[in-house]
């Protein structure tokens, strides 16, 4: 599972010497002590709660936590350009995934194996409210997590607004989209949209959608788990692109 | 999670009274009075275990099991006959999905709730070597299990030679394959075959498949969660039928 840290002056360390952090978990009573770690934090965009003191004691397993535990991630986070640069080296136009809100260990781990074997070219996940590389999502993507460059962003809708600016045609999924996906026209830069498991897509990433498209369904309960959904329409980009493999 | 009964008589009156059993657990060193619960479930086809007291101890939560566990089923199985008759009402040409070993309670589920989606007439597992109809089944399918008939069948093998005879065109998925899923015609009455989690379709299987198709991929790892792979072939066979949603 995922690494832990804890104590000032390890949590401090690893801050400083950028050790990719899932999460930062400080004592909610804050101390003077913490201010440095929290000032750190922020800048790094490391995303951190304030929690009480018991549950700094479970994630660590100690008392002697001072106030602070890290979660370490699976893997270090690539950056919006770095994931950029690569889709341009590619000769198949850019495929971005983009997640709203994925909470589920299992979905993300599934989403990045697919998209790894469908040659996507990032993935691009919320700091907040949603899961992040942890070692079940490593554990589930079956060793895909090695190649797939995954980006933290502060917000999603913003960052789609940016790639539309770079010329990414935005694509979400929604249940209730007039549009079939099998008969819309996805060969060119795509940021595919992605919305959590509870809800789809927020307003203001849908707002940022040039296109949403549905799965048809023909059954009675008729809800596909979203890293099927996901499978389902990054197969049918693919297709469209007459992939030969 | 699954419900549990355990002790003679009540195990006895279950299989008297044909409720749904995902399976039976009898104590190794057998004494003559499990003769008849033995006798019963083979005749009712209740796949069981020889286990050692402990076992028995562990799943019944007490020592007073009398050296029989039974595992209720989520829900009642399905006859195959029952599902064909179900999918020649249809109007869509009739469509099964058959399942060796899935073993990952989750991917069952997740294939239950897409088949549902998908409006298939019915899914076939094998009795044995096999995840069945277990609560967490049923928690994953979310509620789609409800609607989405279910068959045990003693040998996918033997089951898909006499779906053949009636006219099925069995397609397995197969890594290795030729054929490209999306470039295939599988417009026509199919029983679609996926293989476990571990290894892919035997050769027994395989052999009565018509066709083996492969979902061409791009990256370095290249392997998709059966669920996703599943969702992936339903889909296509979905879009290639024109279904209009």
């Amino acid at each position: 599972m995922s690494e832990i840290i804890y104590g000032r002056k390890p949590v401090l360390e690893a801050l400083k010497n950028q050790s990719p952090l899932e999460k930062l978990y400080l004592l909610e009573s804050g101390e003077g002590g913490l201010k440095p770690i929290e000032a750190l934090a922020r800048e790094s965009r490391v995303p951190f709660s304030r929690v009480p003191g018991d549950k700094l004691s479970q994630l660590s397993g100690t008392s002697h936590h001072q106030g602070v535990v890290a979660v370490l991630s699976a893997r270090e986070y690539a950056d919006l350009e770095e994931i950029l640069a690569g889709a341009a080296k590619s000769p198949e136009p850019p495929f971005l995934l983009a997640l709203e809100e994925v909470q589920d260990p299992h979905n993300l781990g599934s989403l990045i194996r697919t998209a790894e074997a469908a040659g996507i070219h990032g993935i691009l996940i919320p700091r907040r409210h949603a899961v992040g590389l942890t070692g079940t999502v490593s554990k589930v993507a079956a060793g895909a997590l090695e190649y797939m460059p995954v980006a933290r962003v502060g917000n999603i809708g913003y960052t789609l607004k940016e790639l539309k600016k770079q010329g990414f045609w935005i694509v979400g999924a929604d249940g209730d989209a007039e549009k079939n996906y099998t008969r819309t026209d996805l060969t060119g830069p795509v940021a595919l949209v992605l919305g959590g498991e509870d809800r789809g897509l927020s307003l203001p990433v849908r707002k940022e959608c040039d296109l949403l498209v549905r799965i048809p369904m023909k059954g009675r309960i008729n809800s596909l788990n979203v890293g099927v959904a996901g499978g389902i329409l990054i197969f049918e980009i693919m297709r469209q692109r007459k992939v030969k493999g």
